[in-house]
């Protein structure tokens, strides 16, 4: 009678669904998915949360979704819409994350109805957290809208808000039961956006897929362009790298290692530094093009391969160079390496490519050596992007 | 390129120990653990949160935890032990969530560091959830001081905070990474509280274990008396089938099946309509009491059975009735089918005993049939105990 061992599992699963007018009144997607979950003969009801920087661009949303729910029985739309705002303000008030608790007690939302999600990465970082902890979790449904949440933020396991300035302080791991990516949202994206959320694509091709980088930097002029059918196989690619790597590993990182962070650490820091006038992606662009000019420094990594990812990341139209990278104080980028110590808890450990599609974690980075590569970066000649 | 499938598993592990004197100077349990949970050569901290009520009956509580951890050297004792109001209070106050919250971030507690959770049940579940939406997730470690902490609500996989009163509306599916059950936190207990956490051992013995329904019977004079070899063994039997049934099941409560809840239904809203005068398990044992009689009123349980239930719950000194049972207006117990069914997620489902070790669930319960169970219950003459 000293010791009881506890040892269990618990299975995820979830799909991403990709497709082009989700609400469409012909589109069944949604509704075929909430048809086959619904075992019972119960009503289950849908809570909406939806970024209002995405009804700007898609005032009708709101009546497309009513229309779309009007005719079905099984499910029971919640007719008041909470509607948040976008990007980084979602996460930074806490009176958000109440406005939708407070909706889900108003509304009766329990355990087998659903949150849904409309927005982009900050958005569907905050619904998922309230949906996590109302009654202990609300099964929730993403709708990613940008290109950095279709094949990113928004089809992972995290959430998460901000807690005086600290970014995801607060939240939790609680998958969800389904994405549904869908194209349509995309083409109303800035210029800004449509760019930056092609950092994680190429960060991920860095570190797990050479091919993918290849097609990439064959591709990158018609990304940057705009062409759809290549942004299209880039979200689904990413996606699924992201989706294979979250599966194979430490889904709820229960340890240290945490290689989809790889030029993370300055990234975090330079979007703090620059106010969040950096987009995350712009941010993690240039985070990037730093880690791979100091490991060409330590050697780890050659110089056409590094030429290879700056070019790429040029082309694609991503500056590789923030004044913010030059704060040289106490305050400045470098500080962001102890903040992300200890975010991972302790201990150091940053991905360093060796070459394209592989990586080397190492434990510590040497300061010298990593305001070289700034500086290298401040005054490197950008690749011209020819087409 | 229409639909990926993500399925994963997450493993959870954690051990239980039972001791006397946890923080007893040559009393290793507790340093070996975490001296065994040290893979890298890093100090972890460790947080308390304790239980003001604990520390009302061992007031040199806090100088015997500094004492022992001053000599270790793989971890570091946050100095600031945090103090909280023990009970249900411990779960109605957001400011408390948000003061643990607070410590964590001025402490610089890190997802591999710990907080350490000292107190009943209430206070176990707001620490929980601090330290389950902290960093998405920091290590948790469960000292329980009451019969009910120790062989129930501490030892398993939830954590939850009320929120405008509904109880347990926030919350989370975080396990701990250790608990420690300590009887000497037992003996100095009040009579309500050294009774009231045997209402779930009866119940698990009713639901699952014939023979541990049977040792209870045996020893219910005994257990009544304060004797502690019995509550020992009551204690860790009890979380013996608790843990089984977590790890057999499912965990995370997935799905609407919940038959740890036999006898609850009722017992949350008489705790409610009490205003909490009446203790979680002396709801539970009413609870159960009139689970029992609807279900031998409906021809589920023999009269022997139902005489043995309620024999052995009046033995222990439970009290079978209590007159908010016939507060009879719309705000009434009765309301408790509602709200339960509301948070099980729409469809009602109750485990009523078919005999001592066994049960079935049902979908629906006949409100006059539950009022005549209640007059039989206001009416009985109670079991006499003898020693």
């Amino acid at each position: 009678m000293n010791q009881l061992n506890q040892s269990f599992s618990v299975r995820f699963t979830y799909s991403i669904s990709f497709t082009d007018g989700l609400f469409d009144s012909h589109n069944t997607l949604l509704a075929d998915f909430l048809a086959a979950q619904s075992t019972e003969a119960l009503r289950k009801k849908l809570l909406f949360v939806i970024d209002a920087g995405v009804l700007a661009h898609f005032p009708d949303l709101g009546d497309q979704i009513r229309d779309y729910f009007a005719g079905q029985t099984n499910v029971e739309l919640v007719d008041d819409l909470v509607t948040v705002p976008g990007g980084e303000p979602a996460k930074n008030d806490p009176a958000l994350v109440e406005r939708i608790i407070d909706a889900v007690d108003r509304y009766g939302i329990d355990r087998h109805s659903y949150v849904v999600g409309v927005g982009g990465g900050s958005v569907l970082d905050l619904v998922g957290y309230a949906a996590a902890i109302a009654h202990r979790g609300i099964r929730h449904i993403r709708i990613p809208t940008t290109v950095l949440s279709q094949n990113d933020s928004g089809i992972g396991v995290k959430n998460g808000v901000n807690y005086r300035g600290k970014k995801n302080f607060l939240g939790t791991f609680a998958p969800p039961v389904a994405v549904f990516n869908d194209y349509r949202f995309l083409r109303t994206l800035d210029e800004r956006d449509w760019r930056s959320g092609m950092a994680e694509a190429v960060k991920v091709a860095l570190i797990k897929d050479a091919p993918f980088f290849d097609w990439i930097e064959a591709n990158a002029l018609a990304l940057a362009n705009r062409n759809e059918a290549a942004m299209q196989y880039l979200v689904y690619r990413c996606a699924e790298l992201h989706m294979n790597h979250i599966a194979g590993g430490d889904p709820f990182e229960q340890g240290s290692s945490r290689p989809l962070d790889f030029g993370h650490w300055s990234a975090h820091k330079l979007e703090q530094l620059t106010g969040f006038s950096l987009r995350h992606g712009e941010a993690v662009a240039i985070g990037m093009a730093l880690d791979c000019q100091y490991a060409h420094l330590l050697g780890y990594l050659s110089d056409e391969d590094l030429n290879r990812v700056l070019a790429v990341l040029e082309t694609l139209g991503f500056a590789l160079y923030d004044p913010a990278l030059d704060q040289d104080d106490s305050a400045g980028v470098l500080r962001g390496l102890g903040e992300f110590r200890e975010h991972l808890g302790g201990r150091l450990t940053i991905l360093l490519l060796r070459g394209i599609g592989y990586g080397e974690e190492v434990n510590e980075m040497d300061e010298t050596l990593l305001r070289q590569a700034i500086h290298l970066l401040a005054n490197r000649q950008p690749t011209l992007a020819l087409d």
